[in-house]
C-alpha cells in the first residue's frame, strides 16, 4: 500500500461556511481521506492534513484548488501569516512504499496541471525545486500576493508552470516535496530554562549536533518545567530514539533528567517501530513482520509441503 | 477496524495437492486473509493463520472444516503432533477492536454450527470454556483420535456442542479463545545455558515471575550463545519491555548482558507500540496518533473556524 500525505495551506481562517465548503469539496474528490483540518482566524489560514494513494492525492489537491479559486479573492485578504495564493502551498510528504523523488515527482506533474488548468503561476520547492534558490519555501513567498506582480518579472522567479503573470484572486502556489515533519518535545526534570536551551544547542544541526533536527528551549509556565521543542525534518535518517538518548545525556550533564517527551500531532508507524527496535535490541526485524501491515498486503505463501519448523504454532502441547 | 486472528491446525502435513486444495477453499471463503501456512511432515499436520473481521474469519473457519471433512481421514492419519480430529484445534485471538469475550462469544457460536453441520463433537477451550477441566487443550486432547470413542462416554467430556460420538473420519475438534501468543526470544552475551536457565527461572509464571511469561534456557550452538526463549501469552497485561528489562536486570547479576531479542513470527502493531511508548516515556500516546491508523480510521472532524493552535503546520515560515 502507498501512502503520501500531503498538508495544503490555504488563505481562509475565518468564514465557517467557506472553510466548510473547500473540505467538502476535497473530501468529495476520492478515496484519500481528511485526517485533520485546522483554521487560525488570526492568520486568516487553514491547513488541511491529507492521506492517500498518489492518484487519491491528486485528485483532492486538484478538487481544493478548484474550491479555493472558486471561493477566496487574495486581493481582500487580509491575515497574519505570510501568503501568496489562495491556495499557498501544498507539500507532498511520502509515509509508506513511496520515496521522497516519487513524491518530488507527482509535485511537478500536479503543478504543471494546476498552471494549466487554473492559470495560476506555480513554484517547485524543496525536493521538487528546479533550482537551488527556490528550495526554501520562505524565499519563494517573500513580497507575499502583493510583491508578486514586480518579482514574477524577475527571470530569477519565472515560474515553473503557469503564466508569467500573478493570478488576479488566486495569486500563485508553491508546490512540493518534503520528508515527513514530527513536531516532538521532551520534558526536562528542571525549571531552568537555560537547561533546555542549551540541550537545544547541542542536539540541533544549525549549531553542529544532528542533521535533521531542529530545535529550542522554551519554558513550560504551566508545569514549572523546561522543555526541549523539536522539529525532526526526516526521521528516518535522524530517528526519535537517537534524539531522545542525546537528550538524556545531556540532561544528566546538567544533573536533570527527563520526565516524559510528546509527539505532537500524528506519527508514521515506522518512526516508532524505529524506537521499539532499537530499545528491544531486535535481530531481523522489519516492518512487515506487524501483523497489521502482514494483513494489508497478504498473499497466499506458496503451499510448500516440506518439513520447515512451525514459526508460531501455539497450539502445540 | 475489527482484527480476529485465528491459528487453525489441522491433519495433514505431507500431501501437497491436499493441502493446497484446503488452503484454497479458505481463500475463496470471503475476506480473510491467510498470513501463513505452515506444514510439517513429520508432524503430518499444517498451521494456517487466518485475519479477518468476525464474518470473514467465521465464513474461513466452516470452509476450512468442509475441506478437511472431505479430504481427511483421521482413521488412516499418523504423525507425531498429538491430534483428535481433522481440523483439531481452532483458535481465535482478539487482535484489534475485539474483546477476549467477543471472541468467546464467536467460538461458541462457530462450535455449534461445526456441530450441528458436519455432526463432529466440539470442544470449547481457553476463554471459551464451559467447565474448567476444559480449560487446557492438553486435557481435552488425551487419548486422541484413537482413545475418544471411550472418553466421550464419560459425562465429564460430554461435547459442548454435535452428536456424542466421534465422527468416524474427522474425529472430534477443539474451538477456542486466547490472548495473541509473541513468541519472543532473547539472546544473551554467554555460552553458559545456565545463566540462561536461571533467568527462565526468574522471568516465568510458574516458578515466581511475571504472569503471561512462560520461559526455557536454551543453547544456540550455532552461534555458540545462551538464550532466554519466551512465550508471552498476554502482552496487553504483561508487556515485551517489561520482560526485556528484567532479563537485562538477572543477566548483569551474572555479569551478562544481552546481544539481541528477536520475535518469532507475526506480532501485533500494539506490542511494539507498547516498547516505544515506554522508552520514550511518551506522555498522553494513543495509538490513534499513529498516522496509519488514523487513515483507516478517519473521519472528516467537526469544522472549526474558531481559533486554535494548528498542531502540525509544517509550512509556517
Amino acid at each position: 500500500m502507498t501512502i503520501i500525505e500531503s498538508v495544503p495551506n490555504f488563505s481562509e481562517g475565518r468564514r465557517a461556511e467557506v472553510i466548510a465548503a473547500i473540505a467538502d469539496a476535497v473530501r468529495r474528490s476520492g478515496p484519500a481521506r481528511i485526517l485533520d483540518l485546522s483554521s487560525d482566524a488570526d492568520h486568516n489560514r487553514s491547513v488541511l492534513t491529507l492521506a492517500g494513494d498518489t492518484g487519491g492525492i491528486r485528485a483532492a489537491i486538484l478538487a481544493l484548488v478548484t474550491a479555493c479559486v472558486e471561493h477566496i479573492d487574495l486581493s481582500v485578504h487580509r491575515g497574519r501569516h505570510p501568503r501568496m495564493g489562495a491556495v499557498d502551498v501544498i507539500p507532498l510528504v511520502p509515509v509508506r512504499g513511496v520515496s521522497l523523488q516519487d513524491c518530488a515527482r507527482l509535485a511537478a506533474a500536479i503543478g504543471e496541471e494546476i498552471g494549466r488548468r487554473f492559470q495560476i503561476p506555480v513554484y517547485l520547492y524543496e525536493a521538487a525545486a528546479t533550482a537551488d534558490h527556490r528550495r526554501d519555501l520562505a524565499a519563494i513567498r517573500k513580497g507575499e500576493f502583493e510583491g508578486f506582480p514586480a518579482k514574477i518579472r524577475d527571470p530569477l522567479w519565472k515560474p515553473d508552470f503557469g503564466p508569467d503573470r500573478v493570478h488576479p484572486t488566486a495569486g500563485c502556489v508553491a508546490v512540493g516535496a518534503r520528508e515527513f515533519l514530527i513536531a516532538y518535545n521532551i520534558n526536562l526534570a528542571t525549571g531552568d530554562v537555560e537547561v533546555a536551551r542549551r540541550i537545544a544547542r547541542a542536539i540541533r544541526h544549525s549549531s553542529g549536533g544532528l542533521r535533521y533536527v531542529k530545535a529550542m528551549g522554551v519554558m513550560l509556565e504551566a508545569r514549572a518545567l523546561a522543555q526541549v521543542s523539536i522539529n525532526m525534518t526526516d526521521f528516518r535518517s535522524t530517528p526519535l530514539h537517537r534524539v531522545f538518548e542525546m537528550v538524556r545525556s545531556e540532561a544528566a550533564r546538567y544533573g536533570t533528567t527527563i520526565v516524559g517527551s510528546e509527539i505532537v500531532g500524528l506519527v508514521p508507524e515506522e518512526a516508532l517501530l524505529q524506537a521499539a527496535d532499537f530499545y528491544l535490541r531486535l535481530e531481523g526485524f522489519e516492518p512487515g513482520r506487524v501483523l497489521e501491515r502482514r494483513l494489508e498486503e497478504s498473499a497466499l505463501p506458496a503451499v510448500s509441503p516440506s518439513v520447515r519448523p512451525s514459526p508460531r504454532d501455539g497450539e502445540s502441547s
